[in-house]
C-alpha cells in the first residue's frame, strides 16, 4: 500500500534485444544498487544457445532457414509471454548488429499498449525515428534508464 | 477468501490529478484509519521533480515545448502503468489550475473500462458535466470519497 | 503447482444478483466444508445499507429516480470490479423478485467471456431461456454449485 | 462526408426486448418521418416463430428446457451478432412480462461498450435502477427514443 | 484501390472539443478545397441545444447538476460512437474556456488507440504537456492540421 | 527479481487434450525434476468422471446428446478459465482418439495470443499441419517439451 | 434500413473445414433460392492446389513436415483473415476424414466470440461433445443450415 | 457474395518498410494484371516530403533529433490507420537499408493479429530470423507475393 508521503510503484519491464553487450547487467545492478521495486525479465541471452535451440532439442535440419525458424520460434514463447507481462520494454539498439528483432519487439510492445524506453547512440537517430516516435523516452546510456525507473518507481 | 457473513473486497485505487493540495494524503489517511482494504498508486507528486524530468535526466533543451514534452512522456510511464492496473480512479479537480492532464486521465481512465469517482466543488458542475457523466460518483471532499471506498470494500 | 497425480485449479466466483436469500451462504459453506480452492466476490448484501448508499455518503434527493440512480452507480464500482477479476460468475434467480440486476450482470459477464452457471427453479426455464442459453451449467440449488465448483478445481 | 454547417451523423441502433407491444415500429415510423440516417437492426419478433425454432428446425425435444434451450442459442446468433455491430442500444421494459432477456441484452451491451438507451414507464425506476444507471439515457416513451435518435444524428 | 503510382488513403476524423469558434469550418473547407478523402465527424455544436437537451427531451429538473448530467450523457452518445469509428482524433484547445470536456476526448481517444493531433496556441503548452505528449501532432492553427491531413492521405 | 546473470522466466502452462496416456505426468516429473518455475494447468483428467459429470450433478437425461451436452459444458468451465490465465498451452495428439477438443482448445489459445506447443508422432503431420502451422514448436515427445520449458524459463 | 415490419439482417458467414463433399455448395444453393442476405466465405476448396501451395509458390522442401507448413501458413492467410471478419462460423464434421483443421476453426472462433454452427451426423455426437458444446446450434445437414440461416436473417 | 463454385475473398494489404525500391509498384502491378481483388494501403512513399514532414508543416527545430522526431510521429498516422485496417500486412527488407521501421511495423501488425508476410533475399534469413518467425509467408520476389495473394484470394 501506498502511505501518505510514500509512493513506491513496483513495475515490471522487459529488457529487449541487443544480446552482446552488458546493457542489461548495467541497468539491473543500478536498479539493485537503488534498490527500486522493478522486476525485471528478459529474452535468453546465451546467444549460441539461443541460435541453436531449435535443432538442439527439436531435431536437426538441412536447412539453414528451418534451423533459424526452429530456434526463432521457440525463443518468442519467452519473448512474447514476457512482453505481455510487462509494463515497460526497454529496447537497446547499437551500430553494430541489424537488431531487427529488437525493432520487432518495440512494435509488438507498442502495439500491446506498453510503456517504451529506447536506448541508442546519438548515431541512430535518423534511422531509428519511428521507433524512437514510439517511446515514452529515448535514452543514451543505461544509466539514464536507471534514472527513469528510480524516477517513475519513488 | 470471502467468509459467510464477511464481505470484504480489495481494490486498487489511482488517486489521479492535482498535485498542489494534500487531498491524496486525506483520502489515503482516512482509509488507513478505515482499516480498509484499498492499495493506492498515484503520479509523481512532487511538482517540480515531475516538470524537469525530462531535461533533468534526458539533456537540456532550448525550447520549453520539448521541455515540457520530454518531462510529460517519461511521467506518463507511470501514469499509464498505474490507470491500467487500477480498479478504481479517482479523480480531483479544483477552482485554481487548468488540470487538463486531470480530464485527459479521466477520458482514458475511462475508455478502458475503469469505475471513475471524480471530485469537485459544486461551482465547477457545468464545466465538469462530460466528466461526471462518465463517472460512477461525483463527490465533493475527499471524505466523501474514503465513505465510497469503505462502503464498496467492506 | 500441480502435482503429478493432483489436479487442484483455484478460481474466483462471483456470486451475483439474489440478496434476499442465503444462498451465497449455502455456497460459501459447502465450499469451506470441502475445502476448495474458490475465492468469493459478491456485491454489498446488506439490502437498506445497499439501497440508500448514494443519498447517504453524497446527498439527499427530492427525486426518487436519482436516489436510485446514485445508489446504482456507486453499487457498480464494486459488481464490475468483481466480475472482472472472476473466472466465473454465480447468478441466481428466484420467483419472488424481478431481479434485472441479476439478468444484466449475467450479460456482462457473458459480453466478458466469463463462465456463467445460472440457479433458478425450474419453474423459470421459459423465462430465463435466453440466461440460460448463455450459461455454462443451470443449477436448480446452491448444493448443485457447490458439486460443480468441486469438480472443476479438485 | 460532413459539410460545413452540416452535421448528419449515421448511427446503427438495435432494439433489444419485449416483442409483445409495438414500441419498435413507432420509434422506426418516427425515424423515418424525420429522415434520419439510422439503420436498425432488431431480434425475430414473431414471438411463436421465436419460441418453436429450436424443435422446428432442429427436431422435437421431451423437456421443455432443451426445447427452450435450442431456441433460446439460435436466437442468440441474430441478437448477438448485431449487438456487436450496434452503436447504441435500445432496451424497452414493460409492467407485463419479466423480461430477463432484455436485461441480459442490456448488460451485454454495456461490457462492449455500447451505448445504451433504456425505456420503461417510471413505476419500473427501483426495479431497473441498476440498468437505468448503466444508460446514456432513461426515457419513458418511444417518442423521446426518437428525439434523443434526431439529437444525436442531426 | 491504390494504383501503383496514386497513394489516396481515406481517413475518418472526429473534431472535438470547442464548440464556439469556426476552427471545424476552417479544417472542413480547408480539406474540401483540396478534395481529400477525409470524412469528417464532430459533436453537436449547436452550445444552447447541446446544453438543454437532456431536461427539453426527458423531463425538467430542479437541480442544475441533473440538468447537466442528462444532457451530457446524451451528448456522450454521438461523441463516443464517433471516438470509436475515427482512425483521428482532432483537438482544439484555446485560451477562453476550461475545456474538460476536449481534454476527457482526448484522453478515450488515445486510450482507444486513435491517432491523436492537437490544436492550440503556444501559450498552452505547458497546460497541455501531457495531452500533446499524447499526440502525434501539435498544430497551431486548422491551415496546419489541413495540411498534416493532406501529407497522410494523400 | 531477474538478477544480473540470472534468467529464470515463470510459466504457467496448460495441458491440453488427450486424457488417456500418462504423457501430463511425465511433463510434469520432467519439470520437477529439473526444478523449473512451471505452474501446470489442466482439465480434470478422470475420464468416467469427465463423462458423466453433467447428468452426475444436474441431473439425468434421456437423450445421450443432452447428457454429453450438459458434461461438455461443465468441464468447459475449467478448460477456458485455464486456457485463459496460461502463458503456454501444450496439445498432445495420438493416433487412437479423435480428439477434436484437443484441436479446439489449440484455437481457442491460438486466438488468445498464447504460446502453442504442439506434441504428435511424425505420422500425424498431414493431418495436424494447420494445427502445426499455428504452433511455436513441433515436439515428438514429452521429453523435448520438458527441455522447451527448461529452455525458455532458466 | 430495416423497415416497420420489415426485418432482414444480413450476415457473414464462415464455411470452415471438410473440402471433400459439396456441403458448402449445398448451403450457398439454398441460401440463394430463398434470397437471404447472406455472404459466404470459405477457404481455398481445391485440395491438391492447397496441400502444394506452399512448395509451388515458396519452393520445393525435401520433408514433408516443410512442405506440409509451408502450405498450412499461407492456407492460414484466407481462414483467418475470414473468420474475424465472420458474424456466423459453420463447422461441418464427417466420419471419414480427422479434420482437426476444422475443430481448431472452431475453437479459433468461438474464442473471438464469433456464432458457431456445427454440422455432423449424429454418431458423432460423444466424440465432437466439446466443439458442440460451444455451438449456438448443431444441425444434422447442410438443409437445416439454410433453414437457421433463413430464420436469423429474415 | 460467394457463389456456388466460386471462392473470390477480397483482402486489405498493406505494403509495409522500405521506400527505395520500386517493389510496390511490382506487387500492385501484378495483382492489377491479375485482376485480384485486393486493396492497398502503403505509407507516403515520397522519401524526401517523408524526411522533411515535420518542419515542414509544424516549424522547424534547431536539433535533428526533434525534426525526425515530428516527421516521424506525423508519418505514424497513417501507417497506423493503415496497418488497424488490414487483413494482411507485407513487409519488405533489403541489404542496403537497416529499416528497424519495417521490422517495428512488423511487430506491430503481429501484436494486432494481422497476417504477415515478409520478402527478402536469402542472405538476410539469420538476421531475420525472429521477424520470419512471425510471417505466414516467407517469400523472395515481389512475385511470390502476387502468388500468394492470387492464391488466397481467388
Amino acid at each position: 500500500m501506498l502511505n501518505a508521503g510514500e509512493g513506491m510503484m513496483d513495475l515490471i519491464v522487459y529488457l529487449a534485444g541487443e544480446v552482446h553487450s552488458d546493457w542489461r547487467d548495467q541497468i539491473i545492478a543500478g536498479v539493485e544498487d537503488a534498490g527500486l521495486p522493478v522486476e525485471f525479465l528478459a529474452p535468453v541471452t546465451d546467444h549460441p544457445a539461443s541460435d541453436n535451440v531449435g535443432v538442439s532439442i527439436l531435431g536437426a535440419e538441412d536447412r539453414d532457414f528451418w534451423k533459424d525458424h526452429k530456434g526463432a520460434r521457440i525463443n518468442a514463447i519467452r519473448t512474447r509471454a514476457a512482453i505481455e507481462r510487462s509494463d515497460v520494454v526497454v529496447v537497446k539498439f547499437g551500430e553494430k548488429y541489424r537488431q531487427w528483432n529488437a525493432a520487432f519487439d518495440a512494435g509488438y510492445a507498442a502495439a500491446l499498449g506498453k510503456q517504451l524506453i529506447v536506448v541508442h547512440p546519438p548515431e541512430l537517430t535518423h534511422a531509428l525515428k519511428e521507433v524512437d516516435g514510439a517511446a515514452q523516452a529515448v535514452a543514451e546510456t543505461p544509466e539514464q534508464v536507471v534514472r527513469i525507473l528510480a524516477y517513475v518507481t519513488v
